[in-house]
């Protein structure tokens, strides 16, 4: 099995509750761990019942600046981002870990990205014009940079 | 809690392994029933060692087409399809069901739809132009389905 190389990192806003995607996320977390350098962060949400929203996702995209640390390239999700097909999201990560090594994917909370952060950020991408629960979102994500790593490598294309 | 009316059937190729996939079908499945007479009905894969490809698209078209039975409407799921947003999404639905009454979505299995079944329906929607596991695509259209429901409904939109 081959490497890809470089540094993927994943920092996600919040906490994900429910069981059924807890268990997907370890899933995915653990097969990105045989292909890549890979590490997910969770970071807490600032949602609360007297935190504005606009505040909420200051909060969130300051602490997401600062778990993705001396990444050199961040790339945030969000469904007005850049749409891309699963072999063009390989050829994209592949060309992104050879011009710049360390990557950061970020997923915002319910409320999305504050200004500075999506200013912060150096491009966007889209999963799908479809607006997914954030938890959805990160599952998402996890398993299509897993699937870029298995195309990468040639192998049998999990469908 | 408003009513969508109608009928919606969900047809998919295969059984979900995976407990987490499960679990997270489970719940929306019972979620939809809140909303709408909702039924998911799974058809048996036909993939098999001596199986070619396009004799287990065949196979699994004609259960398919049997299982969504007296259905009048049927819109298959294919990342080649007609791409919506979520808003766009419950918008469509609800004229489909007021001009049509029943609609089936179809899932297909790990090699896609025959053209006999993709003829045969009414039309293509897309989740994404990214490909999915076929047991994601199936929860990722329950939970779209449910979140359209909740967005006709002027509830909490659930992000």
């Amino acid at each position: 099995m081959g490497r890809l190389g470089g540094r993927l990192l994943v920092a996600a806003v919040g906490k994900i509750k429910e069981n059924h995607w807890q268990a997907a996320q370890t899933d995915y977390v653990k097969r990105l761990g045989y292909y890549t350098d890979f590490q997910l962060v969770e970071v807490k949400d600032a949602v609360g019942r007297n935190v504005p929203e606009a505040v909420a996702r200051q909060r969130e995209g300051e602490q997401l600046l600062q778990a993705v640390g001396d990444t050199n390239r961040m790339i945030a999700l969000s469904p007005e981002g850049r749409p891309l097909s699963s072999p063009q999201l390989a050829d994209f990560l592949q060309k992104e870990v050879v011009a710049f090594g360390r990557l950061a994917f970020l997923i915002g909370g319910p409320f999305g990205f504050s200004d500075e952060l999506l200013t912060a950020s150096h491009l966007q991408l889209s999963l799908s014009p479809l607006t997914f629960p954030h938890e959805m979102a990160r599952i998402i994500l996890l398993e299509q940079l897993y699937r870029a790593c298995t195309i990468l490598n040639n192998e049998k294309y999990h469908k």
